[in-house]
């Protein structure tokens, strides 16, 4: 039975944005499993799957059904143990959650800051009410307003990225010689800014940016050939 | 033959207070391991095992002569691999080095803002004109202006922990349900501060201030035992 992956689109369905999808998407490819895209909308989350799912990634594995980007790594290891590791053995798992929450903390406030109101325009109009009504909550102010003055936080991401730029002096992956579910976690990060935002962000040159190119590429270039909103 | 451990002192040859220093303590007593502790000031290590150390800790075990704390905990892993694994995996060992990037470039730069005035202080005379004249021509600025509204820097230093805060809402340790070299990192970051630090800075409730607490007690609470220079 093919998985089936529910992940987060646009109006236009081929525009696949979300951060943790691209993990999950990523960790697929990794294990050489084929699956089928459900391009799923903000509004189309709760019905699916007979509402078993809060957010997205959500796989549907024969029977089994895993949310969770991490959780669904796990899932993957230890369903299919003859296809590369995601995540190595269990202090490997303990330090992920590590890159997990960093990420989570330093890095997608201020990409949030930088993209939100260019996630709005790429949804359709029942998806913008929603987001807008849910995300203006959340940042106690309206989406135009937490892009004001935006350019400042590129910097403030450049030195968020700093931990990540120190590293690949040393080695070519957070996972060593080859990338592992913790490069995919920032990889999500980075690659929900180069499909959403409509200013120039990203590192152009230096270690992050060789690094981030090698992902790009990787998985008979997945990641580049994936449909920009921008 | 007893290992020797070098690692840095004050004036006071028992005020131990090097973050990379304690990364080594704390890793031979995890292991299990005697050690005979060398107390060395600053400009005493020129002057240790013939010249072979730019810094400290330095480890000597029999002919062996091992630098830096990392490369000492994988060198510890590697010849007594019936104690305690202090690493992981070849998966874990990469992913340790994302916790050492991050505590380096993000709480080191606050913690030295917030004590390098105070480890002058606590400094021999000779000690303190070498630490200000190097450490000073770093920073750019006189130890006492790095120090002018230092208060500052605990907030900032609060909001950099927060990957860990949120980590450890899930499990006990970086290294999963017990501790391993990368909680060690961010201990020694942290008890470094304790031992130097003359205004209270460390969190005294939360999960890090708890997980700080737990490391602090173990191996018959060496961490906590520590002679501090305030």
């Amino acid at each position: 039975m093919t998985i089936l992956l529910y992940e987060l689109c646009g109006a236009d369905e081929e525009i696949l944005f979300s951060p943790h999808c691209w993990k999950t998407r990523m960790s697929l490819a990794h294990k050489g499993l084929e699956f089928q895209s459900v391009p799923t909308s903000f509004t189309e989350i709760p019905g699916i799957e007979a509402g078993k799912a809060k957010s997205v990634p959500l796989l549907k594995d024969g029977d089994t059904i895993v949310g969770d980007s991490f959780e669904i790594a796990k899932y993957l290891d230890k369903t299919y143990p003859d296809t590369p590791s995601l995540l190595g053995g269990k202090e490997a798992i303990a330090l992920t959650n590590f890159v997990i929450n960093w990420s989570q903390s330093q890095l997608h406030p201020l990409i949030g800051g930088l993209c939100m109101k260019d996630i709005h325009d790429i949804l359709a109009d029942v998806d913008q009410t929603y987001f807008r009504k849910d995300r203006e909550a959340k940042i106690k102010m309206t989406l135009e307003n937490l892009h004001d003055g935006r350019e400042v936080k590129i910097d403030m991401l450049l030195k968020a990225l700093l931990p990540l730029k120190l590293l690949l002096k040393n080695q070519s992956y957070i996972g060593g010689d080859t990338p592992k579910f913790a490069d995919y976690v920032v990889f999500g990060a980075l690659q929900w800014l180069r499909i959403t935002c409509t200013i120039p962000v990203l590192p152009q040159e230096g270690e992050v940016a060789e690094w981030f190119d090698r992902l790009l590429d990787m998985y008979e270039g997945m990641g580049r050939a994936a449909k920009a909103g921008v």
